[in-house]
């Protein structure tokens, strides 16, 4: 028996999504997402699966892939698959295996949410992951602030199935005699989390072997001392700062007041890009330095006499540049832009940091831009113009990375891409476009 | 060379204690209560040392007093030691060894303080003892609540030696040819600390080889988490108490609008008495169950139609009783009282669960009672009257707990002993006493 109640319950006490929701159920095919599958399936909600072919494993992903779509047929749900050049992103992108599999995820997954209008996106994270999470995050200094990853709902993000322990799945997987794939994430990614797993959780279960309830406890907890310093911030920042055109002013008096200060500071700063280092420069500050100024990638921060003035850090800002058909590569801030133009209607797909063109719509001199205020696009697969501003609210980009993200601007000052996120739907290519261009951003 | 500079900047930057306090060191003789030791001399603190003897360990611990008496001597400071019973104090209270030494120990600190007017208590915990508490604690599910064992500050107790490792520890130890004992504390209790420093901590490690220093952060972000709830409880407490005579009335429309609700009810609601479970209930009869009324030891809870009543239960409240001289034995709520007469006169020292008395002073029928609104006494030691409810709120007395409290009184009304807690001034054991009565207190 598949324990539906606890299930339904669960998403239930936890706001994750109800009957009338589209869900979108990420599965590997493994046993912890096989258990989610079914129980969407027993419970009678609404779902697709969702399968992602990372091609690190030839004929084994292969057959993964055609396990779920198996799956995906014997439980009548749609079925979404991909295959990711998942080397070459790394090599392109210059980041670990593991960072490259994990946003190419979870950016196919936003996609398709778009395309398709799922509400949320499942995945099958269980009470262990979140042990595991937790002892690794305080192991390498993230923190309890790095625990919104096991949180039952982070954003659109849901996790059903972390209301089971690993041994309750396999005993689901037994007793129901469930097929299942053996788990397809890659190994050299898991050995942090197998000491973790085999080496230290046996021993933490010799003392307390209820260990996974006391640590749904642990995690209750701490989700709600986050939720509070997360009111307090936004508190905080509702009664401290003073915009003054582009500046913030925040009055020195209420500052030295603020306690605990350093959590506080932190985290009424960090979005303008200033680390723990700065923060604790300017707080032994405070008493003596009046005129110092900190600097971050984006902004300045003026320690005044009376204010803390918090302003764009201009001459950090990236000039704009202008090119022409004929360019083949153009230097931006820390990217390199390269333009490809193709005589076939060529789609990129599912690499954020590319895009194909209708070439004909394209207006010469082309070019590349941070954001300014004001600016709009029409996000691909959308009808309606949205402002860049919310976009990028929505997006979660931090204040001081906006300016580094690069604009592709049309002659006609339409945005064609706002680089790294989201082409403009005006430009997309269409059934009618003849010749294309591909334009592709490369992080030096 | 012993670390000064860090030592004196860690004291500074936590606001430990300053230069004119009179420090007050627990010293056991080993590695690290000498380095704390020595350190206290070299930075020019003010400090003297206690050592206790809880004669478990026969001739072992007598060396170990005489060691610690010697380690006075050499550093020209003052030196306070004690004898416990403990194993009379562990059957007559029923508690653990651990836990009666424990108390033993705090509570001849806080006499000692008192006594002799030290501003802190001085103890010698170090990082590593502060990452095996928070492992230990999550392990265990106390939380980070349990955390406060490990704080720098934590009302008079003071931890100034958290600033080092053990290796750190061991290093001064050998650099200085510092003499020690071995630790003196029992093996039995040190059973899933020692699972936790050389099992799991090593694996920890093996992540992360600059664990102490990463742990350390976590606690700083923990303590400041903490911080902000109890900021938020004070802030409730005023906004949303209204007291009613001896009822505290709480908006339900307030309640309702908690969040995070179960963190914050619990913290609101622990100090008269209810649980995790009676809050849980209290949530999920928040839109259903209007005059449902929930019980703890000493409070009723009554979910009325738009407030919450906290009223004292009087049913629980434990009836007084009267005795005479020639009574052996009273029996009140959980309590047994015993009296014993001597003709000598006998002090009971360092068991605050019994309290010689001047013979001569007492006017029979004496009565064993729970406190009421006005009372007041004259703490041992003082020549000022305190009230009660100050005494209690200085001693921590969770509410719940004050009921349960036996006061003994004199026929003329005046309290003569807080049992369990402390004597009154009036009623002591003076040079002029030829008898006394000897009252002890006995768990049931």
């Amino acid at each position: 028996m598949l324990p539906v109640n606890r299930f339904t319950q669960f998403i239930a006490q936890n706001n994750l999504f109800s009957a009338d929701n589209k869900i979108l159920a990420a599965v590997s095919g493994g046993m912890d997402s096989v258990v989610m599958a079914h129980l969407l399936k027993v419970a009678g909600f609404n779902f697709s699966i969702a399968h992602c072919n990372f091609q690190l494993r030839g004929d084994e992903a292969v057959g993964d892939q055609a396990f779920c779509n198996d799956l995906a047929l014997q439980l009548r749900v749609p079925f979404h698959t991909i295959n990711f050049d998942t080397v070459k992103y790394v090599s392109d992108n210059k980041v670990s295996t593991q960072m490259a599999a994990r946003e190419l995820r979870y950016q196919w997954f936003e996609q398709l949410r778009q395309q398709h209008d799922y509400s949320v996106i499942a995945l099958a994270h269980h009470q262990n992951d979140a042990i595991e999470t937790i002892l690794l995050n305080l192991t390498r200094g993230t923190g309890i602030a790095g625990m919104h990853g096991i949180l039952p709902k982070n954003g659109l993000l849901v996790r059903p199935l972390l209301f089971l322990t690993r041994e309750e799945i396999q005993q689901i997987i037994t007793d129901n005699r469930l097929a299942f794939v053996e788990d397809s994430s890659n190994a050299s990614a898991k050995y942090a989390r197998n000491k973790i797993r085999l080496e230290v959780i046996p021993k933490l279960k010799e003392l307390n072997p209820n260990l996974e309830s006391t640590f749904n406890h642990n995690l209750e907890h701490f989700r709600g001392l986050e939720l509070l310093l997360q009111q307090k911030v936004a508190e905080l920042k509702h009664e401290l700062f003073i915009q003054h055109d582009e500046e913030i002013h925040i009055p020195l008096a209420k500052i030295k007041m603020l306690e605990p200060k350093r959590l506080l500071l932190f985290n009424l700063l960090q979005e303008y890009g200033f680390n723990e280092t700065s923060i604790d420069d300017l707080i032994s500050s405070l008493d003596k330095h009046s005129g110092r100024i900190f600097e971050s990638a984006g902004f300045n921060l003026l320690l005044d006499r009376e204010r803390l003035i918090i302003s764009p850090n201009k001459t950090a800002l990236i000039k704009p540049v202008q090119f022409t058909e004929n360019t083949h590569e153009v230097d931006f801030g820390s990217y390199k832009l390269t333009l490809l133009h193709d005589d076939s209607p060529l789609i990129v797909k599912n690499n954020p940091m590319a895009a194909s063109v209708d070439a004909d719509l394209l207006q010469y001199p082309l070019t590349l831009r941070t954001w300014q205020q004001g600016d709009y696009f029409y996000p691909i697969g959308m009808r309606t113009r949205k402002k860049l501003s919310d976009f990028f609210i929505d997006q979660k980009v931090p204040l001081h990375e906006k300016n580094n993200i690069p604009l592709l601007v049309n002659a006609n000052d339409e945005l064609i891409w706002i680089g790294g996120y989201r082409p403009d739907d005006r430009y997309k290519v269409s059934k009618n476009t003849k010749k294309v261009t591909i334009f592709e951003l490369i992080k030096k």
